[in-house]
């Protein structure tokens, strides 16, 4: 029993310190570790295999969009990279730089890729000559290191695995198409696979990607209130195009500049998981991601045919669900605990009784409820169950995050909102950065997004300046 | 047909220059280009979906033997770089170096991962307590970075993508129990999959890595007659866990340090693809590991019906391999050179003539045959037409690796073979590294492996100084 005490022990609770919580949860869920090089994290078996499906899934997703996959090189060289002025400004100040390869020193630094889009354009000026090499859709799988100071796993590191876009168009509006087919795609794959409900829309120009013309995002609303910026699309106008001269020739024979975009979601996505669905035992994955969405936890296995039961369980089932069962020596309680720490979608109780009667109890990890399905109907009632807790855990974190947003309508209402209630605060606002910067340093919230579905006009003054303003925007506290 | 001739022209024949012919082909087939930093690659679609087959199956086959992936970081701190003497002194000399992180000079300087056994080791040593806790079989899929003076694309580049195994036991039979396993895992991958026949045996001291106790190799032969390293398997003994302090207690709780191993291939094996199965006209990719399968290419595409049959024809084979259609404004012959360029293994012909007989015309990429086959059997004929050619191209490799195997007795034949004849030299050796560091420096031919199966002891004596030796080595030129 004390062992079995430990593990839920181990955990803070929520109420208590969510920083701690999330901390306690990625380590006794197994998901990173530290590692010897500061602010750079191990994924271990837990985090990278929920990592492989979503790689999995956008991948797939991708293709049917017409994305082909390609690899470029690790390194920027300092003069590609200071290429486009914005783009510089932006980057230069957090990456790493290679200053000696073997025993030399290098002529040129070179540093270890923050994002690709000088790589991407550099080949593509060479790549393009004709309207008919275009478009260009292209994706990469790889790490990037952007060196920032204060780091937390997944959230923010020092290096993070993504997937980064990169289009070239010949029309301004076959860019602006792409870009926002991209941003529907990580906003379906969030709401579909991840159970995340998101806010769609822009970013002001402050927050918005160095370099872009216009930067389109996806913004989740985590338990604690604060929001997290899940993932991007940005589109470039033929701003890079200028920069690194990628110019096509149309069908009567004239020259013309590219349209570019560039799009990314990275493994802080599994820092949304965690904060949007876990609770105080743990992690809770939705079944469509979880790596593994069924347990068998066997009750008094040393009993005569109880394995034998559940194994014939795990292998029936491995066919409609991806299922695993623990007949470690470790007492049932603490196999409960562990399976609940790991945010297992199921597991599936069986004990001699069970067997007796023909069932077993299948108990649902978000809600805890023991569901009693007889060993007759386990390939239909499994994945029902599974099917049940994926669209459960979308509307419960829907139900969250609607019931967390809150309007403000002047200054003194955005203050109150923003000191006392966690959650988005939507507002008006005037299009002036002054007001932006003014709510960022008086309280520490960012403009999150003007979203593109929620363009009600709830005042007609800026809530920071109460001059005349048109745009709605989400704000909030933000990872 | 000015432009028709261009695409073949463009290859140099292998006959007339086998390394330009290579480099023609990596180029024309659209695998790579080149990058603005030097000694990296682009690999570009065509190239990378033939690596994302390569994963696909390497990690299914990892997978069922109960590996687990994971993602360690990108650098290693100097310090523990240099923790094991040897392994430090293979790959300091070769590393690039991060001085800099944003504006600041770092503390310690960091180098890109060449290969990560200290990083899993300083991982390992926490996460290792118990023989409960054993085994570990990780693998991470990354590039790493050898800051290599010559380098040619796939062959030798600064930036490589591979897989990286590493694993920890608690005996030395259990280490080279996986050690094995893993090299013949790498070596049916090559057989089965990528239809080149290799030799699996031991590297000897001078050849192994840097650290290891033993290194298995699979080594296979070019076109050319060079041979090509193509995948590795490391013993490292209780090496690394005694200068790590990975230590384990036992049942009776004695504390044992642990046995590691470690084993990767890398994206050079498509280079080995390329030169075991190229001709003149370009690639040629067996059928189990090409993105593309077959191309339908309709003929007199404009007239009425042939369009839609051909599209029938990819719908219908859609099912039963990976198909595309070209039904570009190209002419038949252009992309007939385009197809045998990329290496597809059939395209399919289609003309109003074919439909009018309910049929179309199957050529094989790598014997040019063609065959009939009636429309109402594509589903049957064209999976089986691609297993024939899956098996027919490994025929014909090992069938030219057997015909290029030449026995050397003494000195004299072993210079004679290494200058007139391409191919592996079997020769028997002493065990004295000043002989191969002569047969080095005087033929460029290095010892490729002490093969497992193949230990006939053609002589008593070893082919380069006279004396005792028991010992059959496979010697080679090698890329």
């Amino acid at each position: 029993m004390a062992k079995e005490k430990k593990l839920v022990e181990a955990i803070t609770s929520m109420e208590e310190d969510f920083a701690q919580w999330y901390t306690d949860v990625v380590k006794k869920a197994e998901l990173v570790d530290y590692s010897s090089v500061k602010g750079c994290m191990i994924i271990k078996p837990a985090g990278y295999a929920i990592w492989e499906n979503i790689q999995k899934e956008l991948d797939k997703r991708f293709k049917e969009t017409g994305v082909e996959n390609v690899y470029m090189p690790i390194f920027i060289p300092e003069s590609l990279l200071e290429q486009e002025k914005d783009h510089v400004e932006g980057f230069a100040p957090e990456v790493a730089w290679v200053t000696h390869g073997g025993l030399n020193e290098l002529q040129e630094r070179l540093c270890v890729r923050p994002t690709s889009e000088t790589l991407f354009c550099d080949f593509y000026k060479n790549l393009i000559q004709s309207y008919r090499d275009l478009p260009k859709v292209y994706n990469q799988w790889c790490s990037v290191v952007r060196w920032e100071k204060e780091t937390r796993p997944f959230l923010r590191t020092r290096e993070f695995l993504w997937q980064e876009g990169h289009t070239v168009h010949a029309t301004a509006e076959d860019a602006e198409a792409r870009t926002v087919q991209m941003l529907n795609l990580y906003a379906n794959f969030c709401e579909e696979v991840l159970a995340i409900p998101v806010v769609r829309g822009q970013k002001t120009e402050k927050e918005k990607f160095a370099g872009a013309e216009a930067t389109y995002t996806i913004e989740a609303l985590m338990h604690d209130g604060k929001a997290l910026q899940s993932g991007t699309s940005h589109n470039f106008g033929d701003g890079f195009a200028k920069a690194f001269g990628i110019q096509y020739t149309d069908k009567d024979n004239k020259l013309h500049y590219a349209y570019q975009t560039s799009w990314g979601m990275t493994t802080r996505i599994i820092g949304a998981l965690i904060m949007v669905h876990g609770d105080d035992s743990g992690l809770v994955l939705p079944p469509r991601i979880a790596p593994v969405q069924a347990m068998v936890i066997p009750i008094q296995q040393k009993k005569d045919g109880v394995l034998d039961k559940a194994n014939e369980v795990v292998s029936r089932l491995s066919n409609v669900c991806r299922i695993k069962i623990d007949d470690s020596d470790k007492t049932p309680g603490w196999k409960f605990s562990e399976q609940e720490m790991r945010g297992i979608p199921v597991r599936i109780e069986l004990g001699p009784k069970d067997i007796e009667n023909n069932k077993c109890v299948v108990v649902r990890r978000d809600t805890r409820e023991k569901i009693e399905v007889s060993l007759d109907d386990i390939e239909t009632k499994v994945p029902e169950i599974l099917e049940a807790i994926q669209k459960d855990m979308f509307e419960r974190a829907k139900a969250h995050r609607d019931s967390h947003i809150w309007d403000a309508h002047n200054y003194e209402e955005f203050k109150d909102v923003a000191e006392n209630k966690p959650g988005f605060i939507r507002a008006m606002w005037c299009g002036d950065e002054a007001c932006e910067n003014k709510i960022k340093e008086d309280l520490s919230v960012t403009s999150r997004c003007m979203p593109f579905e929620d363009q009600e006009r709830i005042s007609e003054v800026c809530a920071c300046c109460g001059k005349p303003a048109h745009k709605l925007v989400y704000w909030g506290k933000a990872y």
